[in-house]
């Protein structure tokens, strides 16, 4: 049998993602819209009739159409991919050598490091400090090739400070990604200054606010410049025909946002008050979750919830998140289930 | 603005893929199945009641369970991906290091180089012999880490002699792709046989006998041992779920490519007749299109047929397929078509 010495060298102890036994539970562990699948794109699939046996359009013209229409940018501002996974892949493919450092704070994103490694980079984890805000100064002497920082963060759930990110664009030798996949849920994005910076990527999903993860659709932003090399490292026809026609049909309902973002900023401090009134250390956030630190051991109280039919994401093994869970803000009935629930396991547990 | 010196060096030439502008031409140009989509994917998807909001199962088990079905092997021979150019891509990410290289039939698919690149590897090109077969002896002394060939070939539509991958298989020391796009059109598969070999991954896809291109699906099939390292890198949930369940539904339908591979044998030595009466020269074909030497300029022949109304693919400027096009074999009404308006351009060239 072959060994893993065939592999390339830097994801020889690669195994396999998050992959959870589901059942019928109630989802809080993955920060989807809890009003459920975007209706804009369930209109367009019930109705749809077509043809599957051609293939998409190359670079997704129209989506990237819709895209620059809403953010006043130009059809090649955008690379669209399948999912916001395929354009962080493709941006490390782009700018990266092999053995090359990117940067990735910690916390942030458990999947940044895959990415980096499969395309054969050294991660260099820049600690995030007490707040939780970027370390201006170790981004700038990390050496590193790329850069990637997702704003607002996961799994602490709040953006970074606008002046750090303007000092990191400004200063930084490389490629700097800014990913803002709870986008939608901030006041605040970097998107309509693209074209301000040489070296800024910032990237969204439709896996969340817009409530389509089971479709994956995600985009970057950026100068025509790199955005122009991106487009011609990505594989051609990447995201499929439904997928796109659904997510056109998405871009156009702004008011779904807009209630999934009111239902958020309503429920989120309601939340966050159940969880300190339960022994929760909780963290300020920007986002439709909450990373609260566990009064109760943090595995105990994850299958505790499970077996009472919720899943929330753990966290506690991690450093800088130690005993930590993260909690998709949910409905206020799904709140007041969680916090009714996450009672009854902490008395368990006493 | 920031130069191309920031791109990977492997990739800094690239340009973007074959996108033509499109109207309503008939298209012969892309291989895709000429009996129409998917049956049975179009009928799932025209009575689907769903959800979009959760994520695709992480790997699609689903769907490899239903090719574990079809083919009498175990779901963790698979690797299901977004289209076979990600199981692809994921190939060379798992099994080279930069610089390496990676041995390429010529003529074969233009996108294979593409992947090598993209992935930081160095493209050898090998010539096939006179008849479009493999030069074993080349592989074998190449130096690739890894090979990969279509077979049957694109564009010349030949098989290639199983014993001779099976030499090569033998003594190449790395991995081999044998890139069964077509596979579904020839009475020949390595796809059973990937437990024998320590080193052979077959790729298939849905967008050519399955007639779904517009949704993306594609396949890897190995020992349990290469697609288990290729799952770890493969990025998780790349394939969406209407196009996950579509395809279990096409794979349920084999008649459909029984179907597929009859029309494709009752027409092909039809157009292939037709072609030689115009003063074409063709070679054998095992898949659905056909190569042909046109007996006038291939560029005038491929735009004069375009203001007619029909695409054929230009292989003409390439090196070893000088003046060939590559036409997709169609229904006896489209081959009549084609090899009328065929005639009429070739008159005006004259």
């Amino acid at each position: 049998m072959v060994s893993r010495d065939i592999m390339r060298s830097s994801t020889r102890d690669f195994e396999r993602y998050y992959n959870p036994k589901i059942g019928n539970e109630v989802r809080l562990d993955t920060n989807v819209n809890v009003l459920g699948s975007n209706p804009a794109a369930m209109s367009f699939l019930s109705g749809w009739k077509g043809d599957i046996n051609g293939y998409p359009n190359t670079y997704s013209d129209d989506l990237r159409d819709a895209l620059s229409d809403l953010y006043g940018l130009e059809r090649e501002n955008f690379v669209a991919g399948n999912g916001s996974d395929e354009v962080i892949d493709v941006a490390f493919k782009t700018f990266t050598e092999f053995g090359e450092k990117c940067a990735v704070p910690v916390p942030s994103y458990v999947l940044y490091d895959f990415f980096v490694k499969i395309n054969g980079g050294d991660t260099v984890e820049i600690d995030l400090t007490d707040d939780f805000q970027l370390d201006v100064d170790a981004f700038l002497k990390s050496g590193a090739k790329v850069a990637i920082m997702p704003s607002p963060n996961n799994p602490t759930g709040n953006s970074f400070h606008e002046k750090d990110l303007e000092e990191i664009l400004s200063d930084f030798e490389g490629i700097v990604i800014v990913d803002e996949a709870y986008g939608e849920y901030s006041d605040r994005s970097m998107i309509r200054r693209v074209n301000e910076f040489d070296n800024l990527i910032v990237v969204r999903t439709f896996s969340k606010a817009y409530a389509m993860a089971g479709l994956r659709v995600g985009y970057a932003v950026s100068n025509l410049n790199i955005a122009g090399m991106m487009n011609c490292i990505k594989i051609p026809y990447s995201l499929n025909m439904l997928s796109e026609k659904a997510a056109i049909a998405a871009v156009r309902d702004q008011d779904f946002i807009r209630r999934s973002h009111a239902l958020v900023s309503d429920q989120r401090p309601r939340l966050d008050a159940g969880l300190r009134a339960l022994g929760f250390e909780t963290y300020p956030s920007d986002s439709n979750f909450i990373l609260a630190r566990s009064p109760v051991d943090h595995a105990e109280l994850v299958s505790g919830l499970k077996k009472k039919g919720v899943m929330i994401r753990d966290f506690g093994s991690r450093r800088r998140t130690e005993n930590c869970v993260r909690i998709t803000v949910g409905s206020e009935e799904l709140n007041t289930m969680l916090l009714d629930k996450t009672a009854e396991v902490i008395g368990e547990c006493r």
